[in-house]
């Protein structure tokens, strides 16, 4: 019999300095691809094998695109024929010793020379442990398709009942949280159905079909400029999404969704983008966290320690500029990992660490076909057509690979010209453990 | 509370004779594409949305392509701007009444004026429960996804172990079936090991790698000519595949597969592709069902029934030609749906049906890059790079969509210029229920 506790990270022994990066993200291909270099010995931790572009990820969920769109394995970009002495484990970080300078994982413990942090953010639920369990968070690859083989049946079970009230519950959906995963996943239903829907299920109205957007304060995308919420907010409203602002959802069982303020919507179908929180691990000191983010200096390196760096997300680096810290988007754990990896070198030598200055790119959203907005440096906002245009050539471009580049491309020039998402695919198993109608027919029928 | 008893059919009424088709695989897709007209009520019932093409199924459990290059939503095939009184159901048939012509399914019954038997066929594990608990069947996009998942668990697990009898164990690979599925999945897991893995997980040694191809029988391919059978042997023996002739796989308890004649092999993998049997529904009598099939004439009608059809892999028609039936390959199923959708047309004008004679148009199987098999209509029998060409071009025409002929088209040409497959992803957690490693890794570490 074979056992488990046969595994461990089995890194080979090195004179070198051993770099630990804890995460696949932006910030941690960005560090680790430069590097590449003789001087270090880098190792890899993640709980993924994939780098993952998740601005995307809603396009997944909504069948516009295919994971290996989007996600590009760690492996492939750390290949052997391109780096030396890189070596990833698919493993989960249970937490650090910063004294002994060891990171523990569930098969055994690593030593560090230097330990990056990069491990981004995770679904914030507030401690609603009920949403938690009823909701569909939209994070992951997996979270994308369960929601992805959720909606499909909801539309499947919408076309298989003459029965009003259960119809209703399954054509309204309600996205909480107005940023932009909310935003572009309601655009994203109101142009499927618009163009899709109709001819797919010919038994059901779509009229009847509604698209709740909630968001708790007073306009959607509240990190982008005022000209942006407002052009955003016209243009869903055009498309037909009921925008809710200034209203938080307090529960929701797995049939109804209650605002506060005593408003319900029958619901089967809950997507949580209401926030996010940092992923933190366990082990520093408490004073080296605030807001769940952890505390840097400009270097990056963790509040009382000079081997300790944290970047991207997870990081909270205050500054005049940006006292409430970075924005939680792709840019800053770019920038950081780029700096990073030039500091690592410097810092071997003996020579000056430079400072971090993040230099803001803008920010940018789609809400539909020729719909988007784009907050541009220089006080610039765009909408419609040419933002669209903007955001697809950034989106494409920013994905790792080129057949990556190459299959969303041709898979959007395909959906231009033929107001087609091909991938309506049902491959998952209903995964949401409440009660709900899907689960009673996956129940009652053993249909899987 | 919603209840799961409000769902039905829903199917409108009407006054046009009704078809009803149960299954939506090549014979399903034929037929109904053909009854295209105002004489027929058509109603198709499946328990997946797509339409497959399952020749390729090998390739996405081998992180050659996703799931939506190979397959295509039934309800976009079938869209209202193309189809008028068509209606797809995604549900469960439990079994049929000839006597009242009705179809049970799992949210209740459906009253036909003609019946289209087009189920295909299941994985036959004959009788052997331990096997089917263990081993990785290969028959349905999950499947295909769950085995990719699980290759690239064991790549990494190896990675991580000094262990080096659990190393063996999960680099040791079990196709058991030498049909082209076997041959297939066998001949990409070796291009795998030659061109990718060795890069991908520079720390395992790939010589210690093994793929076994069991097959029962004395040569693989047992359904082509026996120069293919030849050829294909010898291509899988450069690529370095063990085969194993007249061997048959007696148990594997998720460790140890044992061949019968007591050879024993340790290991973590065992794809399952030994056979299938037909996927009958009940309510027949048994004198209509023979090995498994369904017993029809010339006209596809069921022994016994004049308004009852079967087609495609499901259907057993005896003739002169083909004693035991034809052979489960799709071209029979699309020439008996193609030929059926017209003698409906002429069974209700009162118009004498046409006899079904199969046009045999060979067979093709690939075993790696510039190694594929063919045998042509006329005695021809072709190998090598011509046979690869002629596979890539029968494939890739056979798809359905315009969309999916270009995404397969362009991985294949980025694939046979870079050796890369892109999709090596890990997104399904390890599904298999026996003790084994990874699943004692999932029970201890929680790292889902």
């Amino acid at each position: 019999m074979l056992d488990v506790d046969k595994l461990s990270l089995n890194i080979p022994d090195t004179t070198k300095p051993r770099v630990v990066i804890i995460g696949g993200g932006f910030g941690g291909i960005n560090v680790a691809q430069r590097l590449k270099c003789k001087d270090f010995q880098v190792v890899m931790l993640d709980r993924q094998n994939y780098h993952g572009f998740w601005p995307l990820l809603y396009q997944v969920a909504t069948a516009g695109l295919e994971p290996d769109s989007i996600a590009e394995p760690l492996r492939k970009m750390f290949g052997s024929d391109k780096f030396e002495d890189f070596h990833f484990r698919l493993v989960k970080v249970n937490g650090v010793n910063p004294i002994a300078k060891m990171v523990h994982t569930v098969v055994g413990d690593l030593a560090y020379d230097y330990l990056i942090i990069a491990t981004g953010t995770k679904t914030n639920y507030f401690g609603n442990d009920e949403v938690k369990k009823n909701s569909f968070p939209l994070k992951q690859v997996p979270h994308a398709l369960n929601l992805r083989s959720h909606l499909f049946q909801c539309f499947e079970q919408a076309s298989m009942t003459a029965d009003p009230e259960l119809q209703q519950s399954l054509l309204n959906f309600v996205i909480v949280g107005g940023g932009p995963t909310g935003v572009e996943t309601a655009g994203a239903l109101a142009e499927m159905r618009k163009h899709i829907l109709p001819t797919d299920y010919p038994g059901v109205d779509f009229n009847r079909m509604n698209i709740y957007l909630v968001e708790g304060m007073d306009r959607v995308l509240p990190p982008m400029s005022p000209e942006a919420s407002e052009k955003t907010l016209k243009y869903l409203q055009e498309m037909g999404v009921v925008v809710k602002l200034n209203a938080l959802v307090e529960g929701y069982d797995g049939y109804v969704a209650t605002i506060k303020g005593g408003e319900e919507i029958q619901t089967q179908t809950l997507v949580w983008a209401a926030g996010v929180q940092g992923a933190l691990i366990d082990g520093l000191p408490a004073e080296a966290v605030e807001r769940g983010r952890i505390l840097v200096n400009r270097y990056n390196q963790v509040l009382g320690y000079d081997d300790i760096f944290a970047i991207g997300d997870i990081a909270f680096m205050k500054t005049d500029k940006w006292p409430k810290g970075h924005p939680g988007v792709a840019q800053p754990a770019i920038q950081q990992g780029k700096l990073l990896s030039k500091n690592l070198r410097r810092l071997i030598k003996g020579e000056k660490m430079e400072e971090f200055e993040y230099v803001d790119k803008g920010s940018l959203a789609i809400i539909g076909r020729n719909r988007a907005v784009a907050d541009l440096p220089g006080n610039i906002h765009l909408g419609g057509f040419f933002a669209w245009m903007t955001w697809l050539f950034v989106h494409v471009m920013a994905l790792v690979g080129f057949r990556n580049k190459l299959v969303v491309l041709s898979n959007w020039v395909y959906r231009f010209f033929t107001y087609e998402n091909g991938t309506r695919l049902i491959i998952r198993p209903f995964v949401r453990k409440g009660d709900t109608v899907r689960q009673q027919f996956i129940n009652k029928y053993n249909t899987e």
